[in-house]
């Protein structure tokens, strides 16, 4: 790509997102909604603007990595453990009610083969944390327990969803399952996700001596994108979503994280939180958007036939399927009717992880063409549905 | 690029570049010849780590943008146009000077062709901006009078070397050569330097207000970086190098930039000066060694056959000469034989542009392998020179 060209497609992402964003937060809609709906719109679906292009697409993926360790940054460990349980029944549900409703849908109604029902029950499993996470910021209530609940399911049934998008994966090129294997990723990631953060925060007393005895510029910045980095690295190694290795980075420099001796990163190195959010608030702010930019880009409406009906009713009905069966995991949470519903509308979005099992399964001729395009109107539906609705219902229950 | 691999890739080209720039400093030496031995470590000419791909250089455009942008708002435009005359007088020498004597070396004693010792000669005309603005800041001396007129020439020596790369390209392609287009080029070029700060500061009053009102996170940098891009794809489309227009963008937000009507940044928005120094300063820093960086890997020193006798005459005498012909621009200079000296020294880098001619050259197949070779070492050789050098005349200086 010429630079200028470059460049120019760059100034159009960030601008038009910030455009939406605004006018999406002037109407108290979350403006997250407001950045998927730009991105539609300069993508191929409408303007066609942009292309979902490899460097776009690295660029997004800086800002997710961004976002999830922002949100490791504010998350206190301890309130995760405490509700530990009703997330973890929170994101089996989540994970359980999904793929049932929609194999059921696809092969019971639709009579579509069976690999194919299966690999369309595995794309309606992950909650897009992305999209979640930034929906219950936009709404500044990513401090309130159902946030804290939402939170640990969204990262579970993200693990969940990739060792069964590995399953099924080999399930559909070799015809075989191997099970050993998948508990071998999951056991590999819970390990990670436990010791990452034990052994990051123990890098904490090297990061503030390296920032405060800089004699360069930018050594702050460097090493917190280094370390998010390399904790991305390492977890896509061990088997998981990059994300979570930069979940784990934030939750290392939280201020709320204590280690087993009960020092805090204020303890050990006075400033050292105030520098990184201070030097890390304008990068994150500015790469995040990108993100939900071309998550819009990649939801290439265009794609879709709008004429046939069969595409409506299967569209329809596995949209619906998806709405309800994450809803049901609500159940678990403690508390009245309003709080099991926000939580359940909180864990509809399927975003980023529903559209690559599309692309696998697309790429791997699983998918024909219209179910291929089934998946991406029903990811783009539940990925509007939650932010649009949870505001409404957030209001009612205040 | 597997997503992994590209933030592995990262990971290695920011923390090679922090390592080196640390020791470097540490050594007292400019930190941006870290950056840039770090890229020919990790480059192919060492270790083979990283290759020049597609998105490494475009990451490296926009550091180089947010460079020239600082370098922008630190300045002061009228004590730029105070050394106005000088400025001109060493530009129009450091132009003359090496395409003369880069033609004459090429021409005369090793025989080369007519075209490709034009080539070489106007290899040697621009220098690198970013480079001797990095030295001058590494060494603490961009606020001096000898800066001022450094930068002056090497911007001004910037558009000529377009000019006259666009002219020789026409005359190897076309056999012809058009004056009055490069004229019009030249003129237009002018013409947004004057005018485009004057315009853009015009919108101070409402980035102002957008960055007070906005009811989303990161308005400043994202309106910031737009800018940035925005005036880098206008200047593009003039016939300028994109960086003039991240410099155009920077001058316009620098506090010592009146209007004619005598207001400055900080008359119209209180605080919004500071605002965007906070902001854009992490990400400044985060990007601009990516570039220098990039600079490193790009020169590809494995392409060399250094046991050639012919390679060490030629890259010799082209590098002496590529020195010698910069220097000279220093007389123009008031000042004692050191103030001329180390203006002569800090015009020497060829860096990026000499690369472009260098590539060029090869594409069009007026430059063989190994004058390209050449050059290669020569840029190489003259990027390296001034950041050492500098260093103890500047000493000698004080």
């Amino acid at each position: 790509m010429d630079v200028s060209d470059f460049f120019f497609k760059l100034l159009i992402v960030l601008l038009s997102a910030k455009l939406f964003a605004e006018v999406f937060a002037y109407l108290k809609l979350p403006a997250v909604l407001g950045e998927v709906i730009a991105g539609i719109i300069i993508g191929p679906s409408v303007l066609g603007l942009i292309t979902p292009d490899a460097t776009f697409h690295l660029l997004a993926e800086i800002g997710i990595l961004l976002l999830l360790f922002e949100v490791g940054l504010e998350t206190d460990v301890g309130q995760i453990v405490n509700v530990g349980g009703q997330s973890i029944l929170v994101a089996v549900t989540g994970v359980v009610a999904p793929a049932l409703i929609g194999f059921w849908i696809s092969n019971h109604i639709f009579h579509m083969p069976f690999v194919v029902s299966l690999f369309i029950g595995g794309t309606l499993v992950a909650t897009s944390i992305g999209i979640t996470v930034r929906v219950l910021v936009d709404l500044k209530m990513h401090q309130t327990k159902t946030a804290k609940i939402v939170l640990g399911a969204a990262v579970l049934d993200d693990i969940i969803g990739v060792v069964i998008l590995a399953v099924l994966y080999d399930f559909a090129v070799k015809g075989e399952v191997n099970v050993i294997n998948a508990a071998k990723v999951l056991g590999f990631i819970m390990v990670f996700l436990l010791l990452a953060p034990v052994i990051t925060k123990l890098f904490v007393p090297l990061i503030s001596k390296l920032s405060s005895n800089s004699r360069t510029k930018g050594m702050v910045p460097t090493i917190i994108i280094s370390l998010i980095l390399g904790l991305a690295v390492i977890s896509h190694k061990v088997g998981a979503p990059e994300i979570l290795g930069s979940f784990a980075a934030g939750i290392a420099l939280a201020r709320r994280f204590f280690l087993p001796l009960g020092a805090t990163i204020d303890h050990y190195s006075h400033g050292l939180a105030e520098k990184i959010e201070e030097n890390m608030k304008p990068i994150i702010d500015l790469f995040v958007p990108v993100f939900f930019v071309i998550v819009g880009v990649s939801i290439n409406l265009s794609v879709i036939d709008f004429s046939s009906p069969v595409f409506w009713q299967t569209a329809g009905l596995l949209t619906f399927g998806a709405v309800i069966a994450k809803m049901i995991s609500g159940v678990w949470v403690k508390g009245g009717f309003m709080t099991k519903l926000s939580t359940g509308i909180a864990m509809v979005p399927r975003g980023e992880v529903g559209l690559i099992f599309a692309e696998v399964g697309k790429r791997s001729k699983i998918f024909d063409d219209m179910i291929y395009a089934v998946i991406v109107f029903v990811v783009a539906l539940t990925t509007l549905f939650a932010p649009l609705v949870l505001r409404f219902v957030i209001r009612k229950e205040d």
